[in-house]
């Protein structure tokens, strides 16, 4: 079988402007990266602002499990699927993070005939996005330790600086550390850490931010930190907001490309989807909507994260209206979430997939939550038999359950039309009522406990003593209004990675919150949230490579 | 007065097809990275290989001065002035680092009407070949600290790791730092520290390779560390030359950019003139020398740094020919050598600029001994006296030097005729009878007293008892055959920064040796080198902002 790398590099790639010209756009709209990739301009948005947003649809999953669920390859081959049936069609994805891609994952872009190009570019440094967002973040660290070694006037502490450094790589020896050492000429001494760039509270503010100047402004309601008499210090105290906003200029751009077939793909950012909101900007997905009929986008991890917080926090800073669903499941995943070991997901396993389908049924219940139309897609893979078939057939017909199954890594857009007349029928046919979860103006406990209920199953929530004043005190500072940012395992719905399929009877437990204050939202972490991961023993780069003519090998 | 950033953004520029028409290029040799940048392919040399190489000229200058002496500034001058003489001209120059931009210097791209545009573009990510180095060096520094964390099969001690990670800023708090902190699953503590990016040894050798397996093969040899029975580890022990070298695939690339004037210039690298070698790299200077007729170049510091090393190191390791050096002066920096205050400058001081010139007269010294014509270009402020101006051109009279006075700050390439008039008859009636000072088959010793002695004009070198001893250890190690590559202060002749003009009667201290195995020199360092700079009480960054817009202010 070809490899993911192999059947990008085959594919004969469209010049960028005839992608360009499929989106109608002015000349000085756009902006060559090399041959095959674009940046887009901001005054798009500007010129269409009359027009119509196109249909907004959302590729989730359910909890993903080391069996995989290729949400990413279902989301290009359904926009592949919808162009091939004449519609107008965008795909609005993340951008990869060099981490995980040298880490275990050895590429990010989707996969086989549902993939986007050229892959190698896009996961490797692409248009400099996350190296700016690097660059911007440790930018912001260096300034705030020369301004308390030149004298520190706004009196910050360094025992309580939040703000820390980021790489955009696996780096597991950088997660605490000892900075400043080596005496008075060095600077201070003090404990830090750094965390992975797409960790960084500025990727998850490029991703919120509708233009330079809302950049500017959250960039400035940042927190880096306290002063000794505890109060909050911002960017706007340190009056670095311009320069950490001009560094930005080119990377706040969305970036276009094109699927293995040929549809537009703006691609552009990619938060976490545990300590940040896990979804591209909202740059992409606005742009996108201007210029295309259907947009399909997806959400970091399963829908009690990555849904959750497309619905409750980017769709509503957005003003986005998203018109139906889509759940990835795949019967690997559903036989894992019935208990099945990884090492036996090949075999049929009626039992455990009937299990596992309690795992799709939560998720469906929280779409339901949020008023929106949904369809089930069951991406299939060559060893699924019949009969598991046929049980998850039924097991939709009977909840009434609108089921598509697909073959897009296999076939491209041809393995994704049932999906997508699927999709079409519901947003034709379907009204969409989409509303958040929760009020802004409720307080910090009543939103987090909305989420933790209504979304992950949970019977109450319980709190730290940490996190118990920190309420009080996040409530103080003015920040209570702000949306909730759950930092949870996303193999559970629990805050247990270890409970899969429909866990029931348990609490969440709130160890400690996290002002993101320019990004808009407070972080409310459940359990410890690795926002810096290390390499495994066998780390994917070692078998990447480039040949004397320039040719890469080894990402997938 | 107009700033340098004003001047760029009134510039109508050329788009960049342009450009690659004047050098002759075919479609597929080269990608747009927007309107006005585009990367070369590394096919142009082999297509042209048989094709003779165009006139290197080397721009160099007297020991540097906070008065500056616009080295760059001159370099697209002349390169411009050469052009309007109707010589088939490009520019190779280096990529500014992000940390002095945001620092002091607020850009790096020339100045006034000889500047190369996008200056906002060049002075910030650029095409990201920075970026890349940055993430490069730290994937490898990530991989060193798996490996360690992951059983240590080649069993590096965690005390010897010699290599450091990079962020291209001026962070003086990563100087020195303590890493692996947290317990066993965070990794093994130990010191380490931070350069800046353009410190890295990736930054060498992207700067000296000729192609895709000569990087790789450099990467292999870089030694970061020692065993604990003290053999040097290098990147082929821990088999990651492959994953290293694809990630510098583009940035391997050179960037194709304009001056003010469109004379074609090629930009790529930007290494350090202390601790590295200072020139941009050799595939812009050979692309360049097979695109155009005339190349003008320079190299980092004055011309006992940078030509030194670009004579010594780059011109041997790449077979360049240069065919004469310009060494560029001011009536400002020579009276600061001949010992007036910063303040003072603009008051006429013969005295002062007579026992200046004598830091001039020991350059012109060096630049003969390489066997090269040369040109002084004294590079004229208004502030410059017409007494002081006689002066100057009497002691080259006395002298028989050429001597050109420039105005390309203000004037652009009208105000660097002189001077390539001067340069086109040095090229066309002197002959160039270029030679190292010495052979790579001499001892370590003997090479660092070849380039104390002949270039700095020191009467002896002393040696620490540490550089004795690893003096011994990498001749044992194979390494004494490398090429030395200095790193002394760029203020003196000598190794004390405060000793201006030209001193007599001093010995140059040998403190450390540091192997550069990966970029094929062995570093000799004298006195403390700052390998990551701070940022100074009120930063460059204060001034920086965009607009509501997207424009740039604050660059100059």
């Amino acid at each position: 079988m070809k490899t993911d790398l192999e059947i990008a590099v085959e594919t004969e790639l469209q010049p960028i402007k005839e992608i360009v010209n499929q989106l109608d756009l002015l000349d000085e709209e756009w902006e060559p990266y090399g041959k095959y990739k674009a940046k887009l301009s901001l005054n798009i948005l500007n010129r269409l602002k009359s027009k119509a947003d196109g249909n907004l649809i959302l590729v989730t999953s359910i909890n993903p499990t080391p069996a995989g669920e290729g949400k990413s390859t279902v989301t290009v081959g359904l926009g592949q699927a919808l162009h091939q049936l004449g519609k107008k069609t965008a795909v609005a994805l993340r951008e990869p993070s060099l981490g995980p891609v040298m880490g275990l994952k050895g590429g990010a872009t989707g996969g086989g005939y549902s993939q986007v190009v050229p892959m190698e570019d896009i996961n490797l440094h692409f248009t400099g996005d996350i190296h700016a967002i690097t660059a911007t973040n440790n930018a912001l660290a260096a300034l705030i330790d020369n301004h308390i070694f030149q004298g520190n006037q706004e009196q910050i502490d360094p025992r309580r600086i939040t703000w820390k450094r980021v790489v955009d790589l696996n780096d597991r020896a950088l997660r605490e550390v000892v900075i400043g050492l080596g005496g008075v000429k060095q600077g201070v001494p003090r404990e830090d850490g750094f965390n992975i760039t797409v960790a960084s509270e500025i990727m998850a503010i490029l991703c919120l931010a509708n233009g330079y100047e809302d950049l500017k402004q959250r960039l400035a309601k940042i927190v880096i930190g306290y002063r000794f008499d505890s109060t909050p210090v911002t960017v706007a105290d340190l009056k670095v907001e311009g320069v950490l906003a001009m560094l930005l200029r080119d990377a706040l751009k969305p970036n276009l490309i094109q699927t293995i077939e040929g549809v537009p793909a703006i691609i552009h950012g990619g938060p976490f989807a545990n300590i940040a909101h896990g979804c591209n900007s909202l740059l992409a997905t606005k742009m996108a909507g201007k210029l295309a009929d259907y947009v399909v986008t997806e959400a970091g991890f399963g829908a009690d994260l990555g849904a959750e917080k497309f619905l409750n926090i980017k769709s509503r800073i957005g003003e986005l209206d998203p018109k139906a669903v889509v759940i990835v499941a795949t019967t690997r995943a559903l036989k894992m979430h019935g208990g099945v070991e990884k090492d036996q997901l090949a075999t049929e396993n009626i039992e455990a997939l009937e299990k596992g389908l309690e795992n799709l049924a939560k998720h469906i219940e929280t779409v339901e939550k949020f008023g929106l139309p949904f369809v089930v897609a069951l991406n299939h893979f060559t060893t699924d038999t019949e009969a598991e078939v046929r049980v998850i057939k039924e097991w939709c017909d009977n909840r009434n359950v609108s089921l598509a199954i697909t073959t897009v890594w296999a076939e491209g857009g041809k393995g994704g039309l049932d999906l997508a007349k699927e999709v079409i029928q519901k947003v034709e046919q379907q009204q969409s009522n989409y509303q958040p979860l929760y009020q802004l103006e409720t307080t910090i406990k009543e939103k987090i406990e909305a989420i933790a209920t209504q979304v992950y199953g949970a019977t109450d929530v319980k709190y730290s003593p940490l996190s118990e004043q920190q309420i009080v005190e996040f409530t103080k500072n003015g920040w209570a209004d702000l949306p909730i940012c759950m930092a949870k395992t996303q193999y559970s719905l629990s805050d247990q990675p270890e409970q899969l399929g429909r866990p029931t009877d348990f609490s969440i437990t709130i160890r400690e919150l996290r002002p993101s204050i320019g990004a808009g939202f407070i972080v409310a972490l459940t359990g410890d949230m690795l926002t810096m991961p290390g390499l495994p023993k066998e780390p994917a780069a070692l078998k990447m490579d480039i040949d004397r003519d320039g040719q890469i090998s080894g990402l997938f």
